[in-house]
């Protein structure tokens, strides 16, 4: 049996199977796809994946795509390995699929357009203005995600970051209307809930960063105690650990094999 | 055991649950939720679901909201009812998993928003400006769904229509290239996929309809006999069946009643 994983580090949507993977302590060859210097878009990667997005998962020749989809998963494929990571009880389980689907159709998508308004330009600058463009009309496949390459360069409408700041106020506030009262999105202990939401919230927390103010001690004491709570666990700090030294490694190994 | 399920009708979301009740053959109270009245707004139902929104299914007291996450929810309580709805192999399972969810992050979406621009406008249009805002401002707790509402009264902007109907276009189209080559979305056999999807395509032949040219014998054999196919299913005839019945007694006990 052999499991690869390609994404990008652990943060967003790559982060939810990446933490499944080390909670579960399985096996696997993690296969970095590097957006700064646009692997998803390469014509290898969309072999794996033709939708030309991370995360994807390669169980034994079998490609799996959709961050959520690859950690349900692996929780039906090796339910007894490691830390099981949905709740036994239907209808917990059904919560926590409720959480599970608001990452992925509002929480994830307000954060992620505010990351791409002041994170992603930079990169979407690299090229000169024929460069990008014949890069997005060739490369890209989905519309709306050469829209939103678009918009990182040349920037987004300030109506629509007014109203993504808005939608992120209102997640905080639901995560901490939960996360107030028990450890755990859902009260039957750590779950895909937590691994989704925390994939897309461990980054709001950072001083000078894009989301200042959103989370803090004195606002949302819930939320960051459960973060604490979160990156404390061997697996996530295991992830981390090996991600940085991958990091490094790469880094050293640059210069040589440019 | 007792099951009761708030809907609308069997269309869209409130299809899924629908279909996937009569599919497993389980006993269960359908209770309308009229939407010409706005029941989903009123102080009742938002004690069954605070959003207000259906379908909403009550099992012995605990609710489930979501029509995909209820789907999912009935198969794992009851596997073994009627027919098996979700593979048993994970491979195809997460195939099932990719097409729920693109139903509700995209198909349902345009879909939604066209008919909500040419037939909720009736509706909306009934109470007088000042009745609609107070209405909308006071009993509709999701911000997302006042602007929709304000825009089925209003008017949608046209550029909006215009992205709408494009993706209309691709979903039909990814639908299509898919059912030109097997009867069911995952080739293991009939399932949630199909469902989910069948929710919001079925109406989309309509002769007339607001997607009139998009479904047809011609352009999409494939959709065309995939719809008839679920159709002709005896659980599927059932819930029409029976809605048809209880609308017909709902306009026969009307003048009584009011």
């Amino acid at each position: 049996m052999t499991l690869t994983l390609y994404s990008f580090g652990p943060g967003a949507n790559s982060l939810k199977p990446l933490a499944t993977l080390y909670e579960k302590g399985l096996e696997f060859t993690p296969r970095f796809v590097d957006p700064a210097k646009f692997e998803q878009h390469s014509d290898w990667y969309k072999k794996i994946n033709p939708r030309g997005q991370v995360p994807a998962l390669d169980h034994d020749g079998k490609i799996v795509t959709e961050s959520t989809v690859i950690c349900e998963y692996l929780e039906d494929v090796f339910p007894d390995a490691g830390t099981s990571l949905r709740p036994a009880d239907p209808y917990k389980r059904a919560e926590m699929r409720v959480w599970t689907k608001w990452v992925d159709e509002y929480f994830c998508w307000c954060v992620s357009t505010i990351g791409w308004a002041f994170g992603i330009k930079a990169i979407a600058q690299k090229m000169s203005d024929e460069e990008f463009e014949e890069h997005i009309r060739k490369n890209v496949p989905i519309p709306e995600q050469q829209l939103k390459w678009r918009r990182a360069r040349n920037g987004f409408p300030q109506e629509m970051l007014d109203e993504e700041y808005r939608k992120v106020g209102v997640s905080i506030e639901r995560l901490e209307a939960t996360l107030s009262r028990q450890d755990y999105l859902v009260d039957s202990g750590y779950s895909l809930a937590d691994i989704c939401n925390f994939a897309i919230a461990n980054g709001l927390q950072r001083p000078g960063g894009f989301f200042e103010g959103y989370v803090t001690e004195q606002k949302t004491p819930g939320v960051v105690a459960w973060l604490a709570r979160i990156n404390e666990r061997p697996a996530i700090q295991e992830m981390f650990a090996k991600a940085k030294r991958e990091e490094l490694l790469k880094r050293v190994g640059e210069p040589a094999s440019n």
